[in-house]
């Protein structure tokens, strides 16, 4: 059942987390985690299109390529980016004292940071704190607190399914943008399963997962230089993902994910309110993907939610600067349920029916193009002075 | 001698305004305009890349395609966007009564509007008012006042040239984004001359100044549906613009599209600073552009520079997922004169000098990729939570 541990919900699987005062000033606050498998996991991984990349990006993605992955050693309030040759140094330095304490090799460990980019990591700090940190089942909830920045509280998600008449559990924990540092919108997110699954399974199940959920919330516009998304399978159930057991298992990663990227939307930086666009009759799944995700980071869009304000005029503009082909002779808006342009033409509507829908916490926009037959979701939140003042804020 | 007449300002060209209480409840506000010339002009334009394509766009385009323009009319408070068929006779009535004002045929005017979207376009009120309309030389101010939305100040701009031993004007009246009315984004320019100009280097002329100026500028990301930069040439100086006389003519439209530019960016809704970017050494031009307008649109950078905050990582990490080739190992950056990351490392600099230089109202921020020998310059405002403020506020 599930039960909150998240990561450390699947079997073969531990994690916990220590402060080790990456950032001066906050000594108490945990910040370096740990999950980790006492047997070498298949792993996948999807990084940031950025192409100014973290170097514990990079120094992961090296390691994924020599093979399995005993855990991962994650910080938080220093991402190290930006931090040329040395930041590649630290980051193998973090992961090989993360190994000492794994009973790994260096390779074996995955490695993330989040925080102000630009400042040297303080490596040794980390390495000695590491040797204080204890693993344990229940480690989830610590690891999940670890790595928040400005994320207002933990975002962990579980599924348990049945495949074939046994159990397969997914876990997952991630962070997002929240409201005590600026400047890190980084998404990090970790997944983990207790399901035998082969390398190049997991790559696409991962990658199908992230690209309909991490992939399409947007909180700021704005891509991080130390984006990652990271699957670990520890294979302790027993199950094999085969052929069939594939889909029940790919719903339950869907979801996992799902969860997550819609809690980041929901906490991101000032935000109040979280809207989903869906986006239909599109010519292509690409135009309906760039209709969606244009939409959903628009300031004007984003302003008007905030602010309960029927101006739908902006939700049609905001797609037809997508790249998405954009007929608006055929094109429909509807806001909740009611429809506010249909096949090319405005209708009269009940504006204070729709400020209505627009004070809710969660609000659904669907837009039809009349052109072809792809669709996509997206989602994203409402920009507020709040976000202004969380990052204008010195970060120094 | 320039004298803030703007379009009229150039010889053969008169102007004026009314209020027609386009908008319910400000019947007393100049909101419609007239710019005409007794004779033909060759006429040029460039019009919004957004798919959703007001109508008033639509129809200057088909009665550009018909030959010269005699003027346009504009009116701001209804952007005459989105609304279907009705839309486009809206137009089409707005430039016949302007016709019959200026004695011309319906096919020679232009036609714009900036305003809400969505909303019906009062073109029998437009119309009458415009039987009241009176044309002067002096009415570009007039002119300049009656196009405002959210603008704060009236826009004009105006150069005189000396081309082989004569004089050539050049004038020009836009606007952009201020705070008295939410969702208008529209840039709208205009732009005269009493050169004797050929319509293909009219076009040609106009679409450079347009790329390298109006294009060049951010206010919120969002392209609106109503953009237009219109050129009108008189030829009323006798001054013919050949081989040898285009460069100075071809300076000095640059430079009133350049300070319009930047007048609308540094009166851009909620804006206290202008900054512009500049971007060398990249890969070419596009990428140039690319990561210079990226970083200008960046939520994160914009936010920055309002609060001052010292955070260089956001101006690399824009251009990292910019699309433009970027090598972190290659790139430096410099805010104003003080280096903060020399070509891959980040260097110590004096946090309160950049604070200081963050504090001006003009700020610039130059970004090294140290690829190619491409070049391109980009304007852009800072985010506040008076941005947010204004475009929460109802419109309806």
């Amino acid at each position: 059942m599930p039960d909150g541990r998240g990561i450390t919900f699947p079997r073969g699987f531990i994690a916990g987390a220590v402060a080790a005062g990456v950032k001066d000033g906050t000594p108490d606050r945990l910040d370096v985690a740990v999950l980790a498998s006492p047997v070498p996991c298949v792993a996948a991984a999807v990084f940031t299109s950025n192409q100014v990349i973290a170097a514990p990006c990079v120094v992961t993605r090296r390691h994924l390529g020599a093979g399995r992955l005993r855990g991962v050693v994650v910080n938080s309030g220093n991402a190290n980016a930006c931090t040329g040759e040395q930041g590649e140094r630290d980051a193998v330095a973090m992961a090989a004292a993360a190994a000492l304490l794994v009973g790994a090799r260096c390779e074996e460990l995955a490695v993330a940071s989040t925080g102000v980019i630009g400042v040297p990591l303080p490596a040794e700090r980390i390495a000695a704190a590491l040797r204080g940190l204890e693993l344990a089942v229940d480690g989830g909830e610590a690891f999940a607190r670890a790595i928040m920045t400005t994320d207002t509280r933990p975002k962990v998600a579980e599924r348990e399914v049945r495949v074939g008449g046994r159990a397969v559990r997914v876990g997952g924990v991630a962070k997002g943008a929240g409201m005590i540092h600026p400047n890190m919108a980084t998404l990090l997110a970790f997944l983990t399963t207790d399901a035998e699954i082969d390398a190049a399974t997991a790559r696409d199940l991962l990658k199908g997962a992230v690209g309909e959920t991490f992939n399409a919330i947007s909180v700021d516009g704005d891509t991080s230089t130390n984006d990652m998304a990271l699957l670990l399978a520890s294979g302790a159930s027993g199950v094999t993902i085969d052929r069939e057991t594939r889909p029940a298992f790919a719903a339950a990663l869907r979801e996992v994910c799902g969860e997550l990227a819609r809690a980041i939307v929901a906490d991101g930086e000032g935000a109040t309110k979280l809207f989903e666009v869906r986006v239909r009759s599109a010519a292509s799944a690409a135009d309906a993907r760039a209709a969606a995700r244009t939409i959903t980071s628009s300031n004007l869009v984003k302003t008007a939610i905030h602010g309960a304000d029927p101006n739908w005029g902006r939700i049609l503009a905001a797609a037809g600067r997508s790249g998405a082909r954009v007929d608006q002779r055929r094109a429909s808006v509807r806001i909740g349920d009611v429809p506010v342009f249909v096949q090319g033409a405005p209708v009269a509507f009940d504006a204070d029916a729709v400020r209505r829908i627009f004070e809710r916490s969660t609000i659904e926009i669907d837009v039809d193009l009349g052109i072809g037959e792809a669709e996509a979701r997206a989602w994203g939140c409402d920009l507020s002075a709040e976000y202004v003042r969380i990052n204008a804020e010195y970060t120094t």
